[in-house]
């Protein structure tokens, strides 16, 4: 399809009831998945997120970073070890993966942004105090895998009221400078809470939670926290998406306006959910 | 054509550039011609405008209001006389003109604003002292057709830095009261010169400047000052169009950075000039 | 008399203790009447008005024009006809009320607020959504006649602090940008409680709530909201004096710290209800 | 005479184009002579203070305190010795004199300007860094008479912009602690040198500068800089005459936009040279 | 000994933590007794201050001058009776101790900070209002002692913004201007209340509360307000020090967060105080 | 040495002046060398700078980490080549420079900061556009080896302002994102002429330059920018110092107040620097 200039016209001019209705909203994004290795997807969420800071939004990036620490592991002869879908992270590995998703993603999404027109600033939770965490798991097995125990949101604050994106790390630490590794589905879902964020974003590389995980037909648009229990038990809400939903009811029960689970894989799939009236994968809400 | 949310999508993301080129910027509107008369068209330029507002330009409107003023001078039974194009103004007819101007049709297009989603404040020239006038016509024969002598911007940096947008009635006032009937094309080229504007855009009945008025292919894309003069003797500038380019060049030689007369028929004319690259109509450029 | 400038400046110190008392105080002043049609009265009105600003208080003027507009209704042809004392408004002729309203009236009170020495800014209710209004008979027999359903004071506040002085013209909108016409009155006391205004001053012409309203002498200075139901069952309060003392009533209930109804005939009547020790008219509390 | 409310206010009216133009502008008052031990003029003085600063002006008072300190001086059993219309001060009478400015002179006028409803600080030079001084006469034979070596005005600003009227004793210090005894005349114009003041006026107990000191009625009412030789070598600026139009002088060549040498006998004398056209007094002017 | 730098470096940082602790803190001083007269002392106390000020604190100094008055008194051949440790104040009296405190004391204390590199105004309770008093016996045997009614805090809050140390003298002033003279310590203590001081600090001449008085062991290091009483009881408050454990408990009750009595004649005894982990003298706590 | 709290104060009192002369002034700091590897040394410096934080000053700080790169790039099997000192680094090494520097070292400061009591943020010259950047040597052969092209100083100004530490790691962008090395003392001489900062400070592991480098007792205090010439062309200045003394000779031309090649394994060196009258190592100045 080729637009004309005047259809082009017609079509920004849609956007201002959305524009309208978040403007001076915060929305937290959790970025990661395919939408972070695929070039292409990666430039559109790129604009995505600056077209909403211009448009009088304050997005807030928090991002993951999986397949590049692996990678790295690997390069170092380092074996990993996951225990219910969590890194076992020892010392070394610890070191690894805080280098690797301060030093080298947060700055690549840092690059992007700006490339894009944007301003960013690329920080770990261990900047200003952000994220003071814990071991997820008491019993150590896990290492350094950490849980968020306080999020202190004046940095992110700071950043947002003097023009500039913040793009987070999660990386956690303890009172003893001890870094943390922590899930940053739930950390994008703690910062939402403490930001008091109108809408928080999770892109997943599926289409939402569905029925049927066969049948992308089955997609279900609106999830309410009273179903959550039901759908658990059916199964529907099971592996992967357990952790997902459970991120949104954290956020919703804690303040957070909205949460989506949307589908990264889709080109600009965070513009599609805040300009378009249907939205797109599914929304958790408070009832 | 209807566009698929993913390609409106990359019609938002595609006006990412012009966005970040004008935020912050003021844009000076003239607001007159078909642009006015007609419902839809009407409709669209509203939009244009809260549409720039929210992704951080500072539009600045300035309208006239011709059909309505005649027909209501019709309907009092009043007659009207023209001389060089400009209306002799009687004090009764002043009276007319200002009810007219700002009782009716600077209220409509607030009333417009506000319902496109947009913040609006109708103002008129005597408001916060803002155009300061006198007679264009010392002989007096044109009666209260007024010039501008000064103007006061104060008034209008308020209005645009508390989130609002300016509407204002081309109507003067001089030290002893007395109203003023200022052609708008004018009173819109000393504000923008008195704001410090960015763009000034003429709303206009015609395609922009031909070299040929009967065919519509042989618009002059760029004119510059330099080559005013010259056009002028060759007749290529010439009636309406006359005052239109002398408005423009006052403007861009009195530091507006670009001056555009565009065609207001043209729906959403003003984010064809603002967000593509092309643009549309005769831009006025100081060289 | 001729005062010395000793006296003057007597005179002026007296003042202070009032200049002190009203410091930053909001005031809201319903003009109309003959300290409207009166000229010599008229530019008491505007000085008096200035100096409130420039002593420290805020004053905001909503102003009627019943006059003006049957005159420009009757030039045009256009009977009227009144209902319990309201005038019956049909489509065309609330385009002429709001015409004459905005356009003429509203501008020549800015100009003459201008001339002197004040700033001011001319608005109507529809200016930055400030009233929103709806028919005031269901029925639909008044045509546009309004009344306000909500105030959003948020542009007079911007307009305060700016250092200009508020002109309001009665008109209101629906959500239709269909235009009503309020009762100046009934605008002015809703104004005065969306904007937790310290005093309302009613302009009429009359000497304030009379007793015997043949008898000037029979003056009631101080009227306690407890005692009007008694006062209109006994006919005191009674004719145009009723929807006058309700406006007053719904204010200081409302929370406006005090209402006054005085007697615009009487040159520097604003003053000298604010200024001296006795005041002038009636005055309603909250009792 | 006895004037009625409305001359009351047709009086404050009057006042109105005076009130706009010294509406924000500083006014530094020497206050001194009969107006300071004369209870019914002090009170006026204090008055016309507190007027001025509700008005929008920003009053700054330079005391002195000749007789109180010399009072105090003979209570002590301490003689006083002039060389030049300067009171020799060694180290214990300038105790005294800084006692008595300070800690009595200066606190009364702050009492009198609070009760008069306004509200001040009284500081002297050592303040902030108000003043810093040297002695005038090298050679040591008048002790601790002090000259202005440079003032600090920034307490001055910090005062003003909170609201408070500055109240300031002629007390500088130099480097080394060391207090010194500046006339009031001298620091009032230093004090209106830095701070910018448009307005210098010197409460005296003359009528102003007369050609014939015996005749009131030979008063010079406008004094040229460039006059002021002339006049010296003729003798008609003499006596205690000289130091004051020095002061002057100094005053408007130093940036100061009018000074006044006013006769502070007069009940309301600062308010009759600024509210009246013909004001009062010799004005000098940097002509 | 003669620290190295590398030693004194090593303090400096050693400062840190009560640095960050009182960093935007206000701290209430009352100054007086030893501290005061002896010239070494006096120079730390400045000392003390000015560099809490450069640190982060808000030092609030209240002071007395008892023997300083005395000595006034006595060139003045005025006698002095107490009676229950209060100064009996008559008119004169009062006129030579308000002269003393804020002319002679106060901007001594005014002239150390500035030597010492602070910025400091020196105010007396009537300047801006500060302190409302009236008689503390109102059998009038006292004459003009007085106690505090009420403390407006406005003007310590903008001298403080500011970046000045304000320097109060404890003179108050009735609804007719009378002053007032006010012990220090009380005085202290209502400002201390009125600013929600963090600290007050009151420098006197013993090493704090001595279980034996003979016994500089004996030091009690905690007091809680609910052993006030039995200590009172059995006579180890006793004396001077019942009026500054009574300002103290008024204080820590009042919301004072901690209240010190401590030794003033130890050189940078506040510094002591705040700087080390065991402090000095007695603290007060509400406890 | 055991000081007593008496002399800790004093010590205290003893570093006003300087703390004086620093306030609200910015200080660059490069960190490299053996503060950064040994331990006891780093935390001596997390302490100084977070001391000078509260006592008023900006420090900014800027770091290098070639320990911790050569470590990785050995743990990765990847070879190091020097050319003229610089590290030639091809597109897998910078890779890895980048994440070491920003993902390692400069959160390890930052978390240093912050266990010290500071507030930092830890950014890179790529976050808000901080270091644009290209090649130093344009033959290629040095690869991504960077050389400052300009910077854009608003981040660390907002970071500043909000009560942060910048941390800066010394990583350039250019137009196409592509990442670029910088040796930290010209990434910090650039910044601190970009922040016209008052000092820039370089950590070194020498003395500071000495005329001959095996004695230490050599030390050049001062070092003139017009003696630099001389003493390179007499090979007093050669080797490392050549590249830390053009550092020096860029800033102090640039604007910066003074710059101080000092020795970074004194404890403490940096107050040493700034809290001493002789200050330690070599100063270069501007004459």
């Amino acid at each position: 399809m080729v637009a004309s200039p005047m259809e082009k016209a017609e079509i920004l001019v849609e956007a201002l009831p959305y524009i309208k209705e978040f403007y001076g909203k915060k929305v937290v994004i959790k970025y990661g998945g395919a939408a972070m290795t695929d070039c292409e997807l990666k430039d559109k969420v790129m604009q995505d997120i600056v077209l909403m800071k211009y448009v009088g939004m304050h997005p807030i990036v928090v991002h993951g970073g999986g397949p590049e620490i692996s990678g790295m592991l690997k390069r170092l002869g380092l074996g990993t070890e996951f225990i219910d879908g969590l890194r076992v992270t020892d010392a070394e590995t610890m070191e690894i993966v805080e280098m690797v998703l301060v030093g080298k993603v947060n700055k690549e999404i840092v690059a992007g942004i700006e490339a894009s027109g944007g301003k960013a600033i690329g920080i770990s939770g261990k900047d200003g105090g952000l994220i003071k965490a814990g071991p997820i798991d008491p019993s150590g097995k896990l290492g350094f895998v950490g849980e968020v125990r306080s999020v202190n949101p004046q940095i992110i604050e700071t950043v947002i009221e003097n023009g500039y994106i913040p793009v987070i790390a999660p990386i956690g630490m303890d009172a003893r400078k001890q870094s943390y590794n922590i899930n940053a589905d739930l950390a994008a879902a703690a910062i939402a809470v403490a930001v008091k964020a109108d809408k928080l974003v999770l892109l997943t590389d599926v289409p939402g939670l569905l029925r049927d995980p066969a049948d992308p037909e089955s997609l279900i648009s609106v999830l309410k926290v009273s179903e959550v229990e039901t759908y658990i038990r059916e199964g529907v809400i099971a592996g992967g998406m357990l952790p997902k939903v459970k991120c949104c009811v954290e956020a919703v029960t804690g303040g957070v306006g909205r949460t989506h689970i949307i589908d990264g894989r889709v080109p600009h799939a965070i513009l599609l959910e805040i300009f378009t009236n249907q939205g797109i994968g599914t929304m958790v809400i408070n009832e």
